[in-house]
């Protein structure tokens, strides 16, 4: 599917030449939903910027987790955005009948794959990231035939290279040990925020005296597209319960407007910058 | 789904009148399925023999299994056919963000389902029965949403009612250790073979010199249906590799030869008592 961050990428030059032809949430193309809104597919190459005509990039966005609303904090000043892998993990077994195949018979995929899904949680942890195994396919899948593949969709998420590098070095032995196949599918690098950005934001929040603490995105986010062409920092206002995505996602008026204020004092700041540079 | 044993449900009268209506392998209806064979659905109901109309009823079957294959034996005299029960085990999790949401806040129901797994294969061995989890349905299923709710498909078959409900009341306890919700949705009870029967055909054996052990069936077959309304016993012949239902599934010449006279021995010697008591 064509994700949700299209216009940054537009704008970063991150495009590939074919997503225009995938396919958008309900199975039509994102060129079928451009021209209906009236834009030319073709011409989506043109929302391109340049390299450094950007000054500078701020998105407030909601955290979409739990740290604010957990600890009462209005302000994340954001650090970076997680890097992203996602990898299949695939277990073969043997399909056989369920009730005339013995038990100690049996090559099982669906039993070879169950410890490697703790396995997932317990290195994420290990490592201090986060780790899912989001998606599960089971072949043949019926009530009286054994398992005979899985395949497990495994995602890993950290600020750090190292972590990641170390969380799938551990996660590539232990399927191997189990005699999986184990396949990275896509990486999305960390991004770090701008270190002059974040001194502003974390500058106005002293000056308008808001409590703020500084915290990496778990979730991507346009700034992580136009850090290609500029420099990018996020703030993050508490989403309550942690919850996003659905129609719990709650957001209090205080914290909206505790952000607004934030953003426009670091804009107000950095605008005064750029006239003394310029 | 219609399920294999249409004809002999149909002669046992165990067909519930909506059978017809259901989908067959291809989703259309059993119903329309039989008008193309030029039949009468309506007319299914007139397949029903009354008890006591057959004197017996003797099968001959591919065994479906390995245990003939692995010791070389030609013949299987079957003492039963398993008992089959069918389990609905649903794990409840919460669904939230896979990058935003911290591994000590998670409730992720496939961590929580996948050591049932390896329960339902303990649990099955500790009983000398057979366990499996065939299917696996996981909610959302994305691989940056934490898994919300998982259904596991579990399936346990074996000779001895008393065997099947100590394995039940284990995973139900474990089930219910594990916060899962454990129903059972379907059960077949285990049906013995005639005594008088199985005496004519280990006598068949014993008279033509040809090897066998006495084994159970795993599978269901015709022959359990049968057994509403007439005695009944089945012979198996060895499934090279324990392989069927696929085009693997070979029995060689010389095996089928011997299941066939031993068919026929028995068959003969029934007949000769029929002829005795009347």
């Amino acid at each position: 599917m064509a994700g949700a961050t299209l216009g940054s990428r537009a704008m970063a030059g991150l495009l590939e030449p074919t997503l225009v032809e995938q396919p958008a949430w309900d199975g039509r193309s994102v060129a079928e939903h451009l021209r209906e809104a009236g834009l030319d597919p073709a011409a989506i190459s043109h929302a391109q910027r340049p390299e450094g005509s950007l000054a500078a990039y701020l998105e407030l966005h909601i955290e979409q987790g739990g740290a604010l609303d957990d600890t009462g904090v209005p302000i994340g000043v954001v650090t970076g955005i997680v890097g992203i892998r996602r990898y299949a993990v695939s277990f073969e077994g043997f399909a056989n009948h369920a009730g005339t195949t013995p038990m100690a018979s049996r090559s099982d995929a669906l039993v070879m794959a169950a410890p490697f899904i703790l396995t997932v949680r317990d290195v994420a942890v290990g490592q201090g990231i986060v780790g899912t195994v989001g998606t599960l396919r089971l072949e043949p899948g019926a009530p009286n035939v054994i398992p005979g593949r899985v395949e497990l969709g495994v995602e890993i998420r950290g600020l750090q290279e190292d972590e990641l590098d170390r969380a799938e070095a551990e996660l590539e032995q232990q399927a191997q040990e189990a005699g999986a196949e184990f396949r990275r599918v896509s990486t999305k690098p960390p991004v770090e925020s701008d270190p002059r950005l974040l001194e502003v934001l974390v500058g106005a929040c002293d000056e308008l005296g808001v409590a703020y603490r500084t915290m990496p995105s778990g979730a991507g986010h346009d700034a992580m597209c136009i850090a290609a062409i500029a420099p990018q920092a996020m703030l993050f206002v508490p989403s309550r319960g942690g919850v996003s995505h659905c129609p719990d996602e709650y957001t209090d008026p205080e914290s909206c407007v505790a952000g607004a204020r934030v953003l426009l004092a670091a804009l107000l700041k950095l605008d005064a910058r750029l006239d003394a540079d310029s």
